[in-house]
């Protein structure tokens, strides 16, 4: 795949700089770049790299203009304008279309245009998969769900009954999506299984990364919406509803029921607790507990720092003295003050 | 699945009130319930929902029996009624019998009556499954394994050789049983692998959520008493015994040859130090971090909690100083103390 | 697999003590060994459970040789010589060779000789594996990647494209290399996709547990050096570079383009942060958050210790005041040398 530079800078709006017949075929970091590559500089604070690069090219914010040794695309935003470049010369890849032989696709199951249904994956009863969509190797599909036009379903996926996938989704291998949320009544010393009758429906423009989890709904269903972006072994609970654009980092378990806002970013390996609700633009930093409900936007945090295994045990010795290191504190600033007004 | 009122009072040994031959097809909140639907209130707290319900009929206790504008179901545990009728009214899906043409089913491998064995399973040596077992598409069991009676594993769970699952245990996608251990020994600068030699055994009544990994032990087998649920994102690693009726959260981590004790409730994200052991009746709170033995039934937790990022930065900062602040205040005491007695 | 005890002692340059041509087929624990198995004591503090061994011979360090009540094989180090020796006793499991009539192979790909190709497995495009390397069920090459040789797959493990695995290595179950890395612009409100373009290269004699995930680079190549062990649930994301022997335990987060050295030992469901670098022999205990770069060797820790929940509650009520307590106790230390000089 190979671009002008003026049809580059027309794809993202951007002020052509230099030769705009110049050929560009792929992108590279600005320090190890080398002809046909383009490269990107976001701001001042990177400048410095210009002087040397060896790209064919830059994306660079107008301010920098003068900086650049070589021909450029001048925009408000370079790191957005080099996404969409890389876009455009990294199309998505995709297998031919065709159903291949050894699919098992039930006799009931809609297979929409231009799909692509790779080897050994089995699609169930009343399944419709919209037009355009990969359902790579060794996937299943259970009976009923849907997959959106466009959607891509990379190797080893696992969606069960009743799942509803939006349009232009992304669900990458070994993840599973609609398995029995996690409700048990305990009763005569045992845990009853609590039937989990819900599904999960998933908006347009997911991505959800490898060995995640969204479970489907106890009652009614489990809900991700819009442009949401959920990184690898990702845990959603029954009955989470996740708003849209909101973003989560590897390893973020979110327990049932809970209901996360729009544009939120969850850092890594962060647990949210059940039944409580975050409002929209929260801010979560990494291996934080969310245990009570975040009611304002904001930046949340939790966790203690990293130190020296040595320091830190002193410290964490001192931790489970708190509350009493706290109480002699209180009672020695009592009496101080008792002593100095009794001066 | 229909059932008169009638006939699910008696299923949970329960004392009817109003019409019998109500029929009832599905369970539903009480908030949004509406004809057909039978929903449950567990105690007074929630009684204000009663009065506008839509439901056919509600599962209470008997104190709220004068608050119900519609048909009852009376019991003492209204939540573990309702998960009975919830039961009844949807009952596992099972596909049908018979093994799809698709499977590699070994010739040694016996396959007990009226079980489903899915597309691209594959079945080793010398393995065994129960009656009534289903094995969902693209399964993988080791030669040498069982599967119990009644036992459904769902699409791509991997089973590894000479592994022993129990009856009507429910195992979920992506979920890893008998992987090898994590045993290694430095030797002359690189890391020599042990081989691991034990097997799993898992009890009957068991459920494993999605992409669990449960490893083989090291020359023993590690072990997962009846009764235990385990949910997504789970990992006991080789050799750990976890007793009866033990729960754990998403997320947690067991690490090697440390034992559980029963009926225990292990909250999300919780990681567990190797050799040490949890008494029975041990509940603890989700990402903690249980770095010693729990020798005493009760609760327990770790971690600290979540603040506003800048609120949180000031006090992770002092928790750094935290030793030397305590030092500080002891000899503060020490000074006043010396100077009221010199008074 | 039996060896005599002479050839045991040679495999392991060991001082051979009695009878050389003993019959060992096994190994097992030196409390419950019995005839035909070999045990080994590593130290001085475990020298009690030599009298009553059942085991037909022990691994000991010579300082125990009086000690012990039957055949020996004297080293240094009985650990590291257990290990070569259970190597001897329990050769890996290697399927017989050949590629099985329902694998899906591109007519481009390469297959060395003696390789084992499972069931239902897909080999794409302009794939190379290696001699002697088995891909067991129901796994997924996905085009332009090699599987060095004499590697092992196990079933369900999904590869995509133009990722490069060193030879000996062994994937474990549900484990999936060459996902797109996390990589996202916000732009108008929604998030662009950064298509990923590198790849993942993993040096040789690594191990990746079950259901760990090694994401594919945003430019240049995710790498994992010779001798590294990842255990399960580890996710390593793009461009992160791990050194040579390192090890991580499960559950650990590895975020973008950060680099470990070589030799490391990160405990279990730790999550170390984007873009630092922490060097060779570094030791992090289990469940910490490593925030920020870690310039020298030792080891380092973060999180709290596990408490009954009641004080913990009552400590990290306090936490959430640490800056303010240490603040008052600032002032009473100024306001008492104040007093006492004023004295």
């Amino acid at each position: 795949m190979a671009y002008t530079l003026q049809q580059l800078a027309d794809a993202v709006d951007g002020k052509l700089m230099g030769d705009g017949q110049l050929r560009i075929d792929r992108v590279a970091p600005i320090e190890s770049a080398d002809a046909g590559a383009i490269s990107f500089v976001s701001s001042e604070k990177f400048a410095r790299h210009l002087a040397g690069t060896q790209a064919s090219a830059v994306i660079i914010p107008e301010a920098l203009s003068e900086q650049s040794p070589v021909p450029a695309i001048l925009v408000n935003k370079p790191r957005a304008a080099y996404a969409r470049i890389a876009q455009l010369l990294y199309p998505p890849e995709k297998p031919p279309a065709g159903i291949h032989p050894t699919a098992v696709v039930h006799e009931t199951a809609s297979i929409g245009a231009d799909c692509s249904i790779g080897a050994h994956t089995v699609i169930d009863e009343n399944v419709s998969i919209g037009k355009g969509a990969v359902i790579e190797a060794g996937c299943s599909i259970g009976h009923d769900s849907s997959i959106g036009e466009a959607t891509h379903l990379h190797a080893n996926v696992s969606v069960y009954h009743d799942c509803r996938i939006g349009k232009q989704c992304i669900i990458h291998s070994s993840t599973v999506i609609g398995a029995d949320g996690f409700g048990f009544e305990h009763d005569q010393g045992q845990w009853l299984k609590i039937p989990q009758i819900g599904g999960v429906v998933i908006g347009d423009n997911v991505e959800i990364g490898a060995c995640s989890t969204v479970d489907r709904g106890a009652v009614n269903d489990t809900i991700i919406e819009e442009g949401v972006k959920l990184d690898n072994h990702i845990q959603i609970a029954h009955n989470v509803q996740v708003g849209a654009h909101t973003v989560m980092s590897n390893g973020v378990g979110v327990a049932g029921s809970t209901r996360i806002g729009k544009n939120c970013l969850i850092g890594g390996m962060t647990g949210i607790k059940d039944h409580i609700e975050i409002v929209d633009n929260v801010m979560i930093t990494a291996m934080s507990l969310v245990s009570k409900s975040l009611t304002k936007p904001g930046s949340y945090s939790s966790n203690t720092p990293i130190d020296d295994t040595r320091t830190w045990r002193r410290n964490t010795a001192r931790f489970r003295q708190l509350d009493e290191l706290a109480r002699r504190l209180i009672q020695l600033e009592k009496q101080i003050n008792n002593s100095s007004s009794s001066c």
